[in-house]
């Protein structure tokens, strides 16, 4: 096995050259800005002091860097995961707090070893339960409660929970005792904010910059607020009106640090790490893909999960916590034309950098110009139109991303993504569990078969042809019995039964007994069972039981065969090439009755 | 709604007349001659005093009449259903104390429940999860553990337990304190209920009888053993000496009797009700259909729920606990001719007569005769054969059935029968997250399509035929996009991919998702995805979507209408009816490589 297999950065670091270089770096360059407010924000988010937000965006780069194999992705504190953090923290130990750090960083080193313990099982599609309309309604949902949640930080108030009807009540009563000057400096900071993402780009280009350039100048918009902020909180002493700023923070690079080695505390927050690492695996992978896909790459998934469990562990190692592919910075980063992961090694070394140099300027930065960076971010993954056309496609599909939605908004994260999770399997196997069968006739004119309440086609009278749309498995053994008896006793005439195994994927053992009651009742009344269709998969398994040898009937390569074999007395017009007509008539038209 | 709907009983008492009532009242009466030792014996299986299990066949074989649609289920304590109630009250009260009696009661009356609510809201298929393979193995392992349970009774030593590894250590260390005159008596018994349930029929053939009523007498076997045992006690007065006996029993009816009403008892108890309705559902619907068959009859699910519900609630206002079908004596009831659930009705009227006038009689039956009774009972449920088979035909299966055995065995019934319904899930959705998919080819001059790799087939340089042999749901979204992919990836002349959905019943909102990235990829690489035999729900639901007009592929009503439109160059043998060969040789023959 090659090394390269497990160290994508073997590959393309052989022909790294300096004009890729130039683009990682300005590409770095502009995450770097990016990124400084939105880890301070996030670790704020998580419920942890501000640094440990520029800790978890160094040492998770680099190991990212080495082991992913997404050329673009660009890991780091992303708001849904610390949202998770602060949810599965916050009912143990007071915010801040020493034994809190300390089990933020447990979470990533659990988190860690969980991702690397998927690649190396080869788990991965562990991640696949986590079906799209879940996944869709729980970023929402978190988008809502986390900007629902910083209200209380451009308010000035106090407000703490972990769902709606925890957080809601408490901002509504505390709404009179709002601090006037935070809630200036918020509003003003959320209008500079959304302004310069909606319109920067296009005045910059007004004033002659090109688009390239424009783009890349309007990503400071929050830079620029957080400068704005800190100069006139420094000049108006606005610390000293109450307005809350971020404070001291150490300054230089994180040390080696030890996670709370806890074996009780570990256990308790397992099920919250589980977690946090596939909504953190499923959020990268899929921001991974879609860069890939742009530039006709490929990322692998269990290099992936070592790259993020790399990371994690990192973090855990540096004072950081749990971190993730973001899907905000990774576009800008791709669109800002980054290579490698080199630009991550680069944008590492710039929030190192920032963080040695810069942290005592950041002193007077109000929290509430935070709150406004995050309320702002998180919006963007709002998508409540979602929602309406996942209802329309289905159901089920729908009703899975609603219990979601309202489980994380009513309850909280952890519970809104297991009920969704529970909800989308139990949805699934209750629809298997009674499954369509149709009917079916010969397509006139075709050796093809569908069903006789929506095509017009020709039926046999003694011959029964019945096409199961499902596996026959243990959910619906049962009900296959039910569904032929009942057919069998409404037919008098039929003596033969085809089975149209064409939908059938699979034979487990409890559909197997089934198989052999529904033949010998059949026996009873006369009538013999044969199969068509059948699958290779599964016909080696019915091989490997006596089902073939004494269940009397024939197994056909075709339907068409079967009743060829069963009925010759019908005529069938199998007309010869030429003369078949291509616009067919019969193909989805509604039989009339 | 016609009333006999949900009371069957009005259909059968129509037409009853005084011929089905003799055949009924010969059944009862052996039915009645079984029910007295297994009734006593299961109720101390259960940890209760034996005459609960007198009650427990009374009322509830009344109720089971008034609303079952069985015509031959015989109800009453069971052997597996008796230890799920011992296993899930031991831990909370001493055996046999008022607590634990009315914790029985409770257990039956919220079981009883449950089967209705389960009657009402039409949910019996959720029996169908209990799957046949962990049926199966839950029943045999069950079987042993009853018997191994049994042993110390034999010995006339103590020893507890809910699993092997709990109880056979003490039978170990007691081993040497074993009682002699117990143990005499309980393998005496042994031998006997041995030799009379596989000679005793025979022996009294020879001596003249029909082989109906020396069928019927050998069913007396056991209430013989019993016999002897209480003179032999009372002649020898072996009590004396230690062997212990039933002791003194209450004589009469049962009262009125309010089960334990206690909220917290009742969450605690509800995963256990929840199991011991399932499985006795599942042991008694399995029954009952087996013996409907035999008779060209039908019972019907939400009616059997009723029937067990009443039954169950019967026996919790009655001093009794769960009950359920019994195989055995329903197998007996039927062979000894009953016709109409009013063989129940005497056999209750049987036991209500035995609980006014024999129970001080009972006195000195040695305990070991029950252990007896119940070892030869339940080792007749123990079938590792079954293991065996279902292992050779599907792994997964197997593994299922393994796992639930042990976990019975070695951990204790609830625990098992969870892990195996639980790994028979995961197990499905594990098999379906990496679904079988075969580049199919034309089968020379027919309009059907094989797996290349299997059959000798014609294929297309330039149109890609893809069979997915799943549905495409969230489990194999994202697998499906890995690997058209790799196929696309490998097939560089590949201008169309044509999926063959004839084995896709559902395509949800991920697939969805899944499908319209792939269109996209599959652009930018200058191939267009078709679809053909896609069934009628799954064309439904895609029209609800955008997919069908943004795809820019075609629909085809059939695999063969694909290839003749998107590659007319191939040369497409349709051979006319009179020429094709019914013994096609392709049918399932390997390709020569």
């Amino acid at each position: 096995m090659k090394l390269s297999r497990w160290l994508p950065c073997l590959d393309w670091s052989q022909s790294y050259d300096r004009s890729s270089a130039a683009q990682d770096g300005l590409a770095a360059l502009i995450v770097t800005l990016m990124l400084i407010p939105q880890s301070l924000a996030y670790a704020m988010l998580a419920g942890l002091p501000p640094v440990t937000g520029l800790y978890a965006s160094i040492v998770p780069l680099l190991a990212y860097a080495l082991f992913g194999s997404s050329r673009t992705l660009a890991v780091g504190p992303v708001a849904v995961v610390s949202l998770m953090t602060a949810a599965s923290l916050a009912p143990l130990f007071p915010a801040g707090s020493a034994e809190y750090i300390g089990a933020a960083m447990l979470l990533a080193l659990m988190s860690g070893l969980l991702l690397a313990l998927m690649a190396v099982l080869r788990l991965g599609f562990l991640a696949n339960f986590l079906s799209h309309p879940v996944v869709s309604g729980f970023i929402s949902a978190s988008g809502i409660l986390i900007a629902v949640g910083q209200l209380k930080h451009l308010l000035g108030v106090s407000a703490s929970g972990e769902s709606l009807p925890q957080i809601l009540p408490q901002l509504w009563q505390n709404l009179p005792k709002s601090h006037w000057p935070t809630l200036l400096i918020g509003l003003l900071s959320l209008a500079w904010l959304w302004w310069s993402r909606a319109r920067l780009k296009a005045l910059l280009q007004r004033l002659g910059l090109s688009a390239q350039s424009a783009g890349n100048l309007a990503k400071a918009g929050p830079v620029l607020a957080i400068v704005a902020a800190i100069v006139a909180v420094t000049l108006l002493q606005l610390d000293q009106l109450g307005v809350r700023v971020v404070g001291a923070i150490p300054q230089g690079l994180p040390g080696l640090t030890l996670p709370t080695l806890d074996l009780n505390l570990a256990l308790q927050l397992l099920p919250a790490a589980v977690l946090i690492s596939l909504v953190g695996f499923v959020e990268s992978v899929s921001v991974g893909q879609t860069l890939a896909a742009k530039r006709r790459q490929r990322i692998e998934p269990d290099n992936e999960l070592l790259g993020l469990g790399a990371a994690n562990l990192g973090a855990a190692f540096s004072g950081g916590f749990p971190v993730t592919g973001g899907f905000a910075r990774s576009v800008v980063n791709h669109d800002a034309g980054a290579q490698t992961p080199m630009a991550g090694v680069f944008t590492a070394a710039g929030i190192a950098l920032s963080v040695m140099l810069l942290t005592p300027l950041l002193h007077n930065l109000p929290q509430a110009v935070l709150a406004a960076t995050i309320i702002v971010a998180v919006l963007s993954l709002v998508d409540l139109s979602s929602l309406r056309r996942t209802w329309r496609y289905s159901r089920q599909d729908g009703t899975a991303q609603l219990a979601t939605l309202l489980g994380v908004l009513l309850i909280g994260v952890e519970a809104g993504i297991l009920i969704g999770v529970a909800l989308s399997l139990l949805l699934f196997l209750w629809r298997t569990s009674q499954p369509h069968m149709a009917v079916v006739g010969q397509v006139p004119g075709s050796e093809h078969f569908r069903n006789v309440e929506r095509f017009a086609v020709i039926e046999s009278p003694s011959v029964l042809s019945l096409r199961v749309d499902e596996s026959l498995y243990f959910p619906n053994a049962r009900y296959l019995e039910d569904r032929i008896g009942e057919l069998i006793a409404s037919r008098p005439q039929v003596r033969h039964l085809v089975l149209m195994c064409s939908g059938v994927n699979l034979i487990d053992a409890s559909a197997l007994e089934s198989l052999e009651a529904i033949v010998e009742r059949l026996h009873t009344a006369g009538v013999q069972l044969h199969l068509s269709e059948v699958k290779g998969p599964v016909m080696d398994q019915l091989r490997r039981s006596s089902f073939l040898e004494q269940f009397g009937g024939q197994v056909f390569i075709s339907q068409f065969q079967a009743l060829k074999a069963l009925a010759p007395q019908i005529a069938f017009e199998t007309l010869g090439q030429g003369s078949y007509r291509a616009d067919s008539t019969v193909q989805f038209t509604r039989k009339t009755p």
